[in-house]
């Protein structure tokens, strides 16, 4: 059964900048609306390395835009939101309010690791420090999890390195001392981007969890129905320079309106 | 003559977030004032990658705050408000204001250099792209400069990183193609904390501008009296987490209130 069996459907991606676009590259790929609303707080990003109290409130802020349009649902892309603002969220929104926090751990959970599997985490220090991923992979069952929050990661991908010398000395600088890891939660939007370098780092490709995925997985079973827009068409607003934020997703994406 | 012979004396420092502490450092250090007053917009931190239009708007939202100080003058310690704000700044203060772009082009100009001296402008692309730097020292006669906007330092000092593989691989990735410079521009705040590294990737050691030095020079020039104050109390506020604020203080400064 598909949620939407008539009419047009919308729904609105929200994010502190340009990451966010992983996940509305991979929703876009599902072709389950018609319409996505992206907003990116570009005027304030990063939200990472920020605390609790700003997070939310500008999460507040983004959901008086989404109030703006008829969106069926609002998926917050960015983990440091889902991190500590998603009740916030959910207790002002007349529209469902989907983290991706959540949807990844469930993404793990489909994979039946064995319970002796090691896992790691990847976020930023707001989504490590909220300790919400190891509460739930703990769980889950499992037990040997590191976490930690690589803050390079972000910058080295906004400055558009992907590959190379200094990819590699960073990934250095934050994996050396670790235990090789069994599945990686890409725990921010960012990290998609450089998701080959780090699994690449653990000879053996650990299995990695990549938010847009998850969510997709998560709505699929929530009953959105993939393929059934013919088009996903992708709006996309931002608190500066939209320009920009448009030029980035042609880039990542190869497409926008 | 010293411009205050009597009262107490209260400077504003306005900075994106913790690296305006490196110009609080110069400061403190003179004993100009009895008192810093420090203003770190820490949930909106950075400025350098954002817009001119932001980067204003923000500026002029903290002269709304140092208005309730009785201070004598402002100083920008923050680059990119003073490539970008600093008229508009002027136009609504009723003290003084003073950027550091114009103090550290004043104080390459002091050095006599050679007229075919090579000088490096590091900074933000906010401040890169504005352009001052480059003006300002094309009008002293120097045409030989380079001006570029090396994104990861200031994340790499912000994660306390100050030497080591990364560091060294990040400045072979931004200077590798650069021709040697006889005099470099530390174009942002953050950039003094790496400055020994900075310099020391050229084997020649250049000339190295820093904002803190520079404004503190200016100053002086201005008839501020070193060693005036008995001691200069440092007083700390941030937009969020104060705290956090005014542990780098401690950690970078080994002191505060």
């Amino acid at each position: 059964m598909g949620i939407f069996e008539m009419g047009s459907s919308r729904i609105g991606i929200f994010d502190s900048g340009a990451g966010g676009l992983t996940v509305a590259g991979a929703i876009l790929a599902h072709r389950f609306f018609d319409e996505i609303v992206y907003f990116g707080d570009t005027a304030r990003v990063p939200y990472g390395t920020k605390d609790a109290a700003t997070i939310t409130r500008y999460a507040l802020e983004a959901l008086e835009f989404f109030k703006n349009f008829d969106i069926d649902l609002l998926v917050t892309a960015c983990n440091s939101v889902s991190a500590h603002a998603i009740e916030e969220l959910r207790a002002q929104a007349d529209f469902p309010v989907y983290g991706v926090i959540e949807p990844g751990i469930w993404a793990l959970q489909k994979r039946r690791l064995p319970r002796d599997s090691k896992i790691l985490v990847l976020g930023t220090r707001a989504t490590v420090q909220s300790g919400r991923y190891q509460s739930g992979i703990r769980a889950l069952g499992y037990e040997r999890i590191d976490a930690i929050a690589p803050s390079l990661f972000v910058p080295l991908v906004e400055e558009g390195i992907f590959e190379g010398e200094v990819l590699q000395s960073v990934l250095h600088h934050y994996f050396a001392k670790l235990e090789t890891p069994d599945a990686i939660i890409l725990g921010c939007t960012h990290f998609p981007l450089i998701a080959e370098a780090i699994g690449g780092y653990f000879g053996h490709k650990p299995l990695l969890i990549h938010s847009g995925e998850a969510i997709a997985e998560r709505l699929e079973s929530l009953g959105y129905a993939p393929h059934r827009a013919e088009r996903t068409e992708l709006r996309i607003f931002a608190s500066e320079n939209p320009a920009a934020l448009k030029r980035t997703a042609k880039r990542w994406l190869g497409m926008v309106n």
